[in-house]
């Protein structure tokens, strides 16, 4: 068990903010996608060398950003606002399909592409298990 | 006009992303009002002393989080995906509001909690111009 | 005046934290000049389009996000620690002037890059002058 | 093997800007270990409800920010610069120290604190051990 499970165990018998009902598992498996996501991202602009990739580039960029702003709201039960985790979360998922599309058609030329593009895949499932999950609890 | 306004004017004539048609005063605008709501929830998170406030003060820092990946998406016109920036201006707007309204249960006791409130709310009209003028652009 | 000079300014009243004697205007200024870094750097990493730019655009996202993080910090009076902030400081000017170098490269090639280096510079300048008044009060 | 480490590998065959003499294992290493520490401070400054530990949050807060752009920066290589990567090594390990003892001091009262202290301690050794790695080799 990482220690960031460990910690968001701790801190949920500690206080309130989150409802009880929530699955603590889909949450958690939200965070690790969302910091994967975040790396390969960041990664991925990192190595977009030729000229036809600035596109894919600039919104890994967003991605990373939004993935990380994502991973943090999730590790802070305190403030939790239903309507705007959600909102988060189609955004994060929004931009996690977008992203993969745009790396997707680099995926051949670059294994940095292939890499991110299913990274990004993984992170907009894992984001849309937690909405499914938001909602059958409203 | 500022360092930003001028260099977004000289990428915009450099390179495609954004339609021709996006009206740049009203992104700016809303760059700008990005950037003040970063600086004032961090502001605001750092100042909430009393224990009342936690729910505050970790909205606070969510708000400050989306507020930073909001403005720098919109730094970034060569990844410009319309159903992205659309998806994150309404996840913005939705913390901003909820950031706005819990501020102001604290704004009597504590002017630094009554500034953030107002820039929140500002920040939430800056984004819902950008995605007013996207809608109308569809 | 500014919504954050004020809040600054607010905050400074109701809480300790930072010493009494550290000028707010130098500390003022740098969050300034750190704010308009991230937001040019932001934009230079996302405009530098031929392959010869690579290494600007990579230098310009770490110093996008260390002058986030020098300027959340600056706003952060609670959690101050001279040690830390000297350091950070430090390695915010290293960052800012590397880059600065790397885009004076390509100034006459990019109106952007240009542009960046002279924010980075004054970002550097802004850095240097909250040290050196750190380094008077130790 | 994460995707993170293949990435880097991947990355390393397609590109230069680091140096070929870089052990690959420190410093992925280090972006786990920050990785960590980012979560971990994240949560430990959304957990700390009394009024006894708003410097530690807000400590914590400034870590957060710091080890996440120490993150991105190893991810970065083709920007690779030594003197802004040890500046910036430097910054993150004393910026881990002082949160470690500020969080030490409630660790006793809060479970959370504890593990947030082990986390900066643990990032403030893999910063260490990329900046000595990194002096050998100059």
């Amino acid at each position: 068990m990482s220690m960031t499970t460990q910690m968001m165990q701790s801190m949920s018998k500690e206080m309130g903010g989150m409802p009880a009902s929530m699955d603590m598992t889909v949450m958690q498996e939200c965070i690790e996608a969302c910091s994967a996501c975040e790396q390969a991202c960041t990664m991925c602009a990192d190595a977009g060398m030729s000229g036809g990739m600035v596109k894919c580039m600039s919104m890994c960029m967003n991605t990373a950003d939004m993935c990380n702003t994502m991973m943090r709201m999730m590790l802070r039960p305190t403030g939790f606002d239903a309507t705007s985790m959600m909102a988060a979360l189609e955004a994060c998922m929004a931009m996690c399909i977008a992203c993969a599309d745009e790396c997707l058609d680099h995926a051949e030329m670059s294994e940095t592409c292939r890499m991110c593009a299913q990274t990004c895949q993984e992170c907009a499932k894992a984001c849309e298990a937690v909405l499914t999950m938001m909602k059958a609890m409203n």
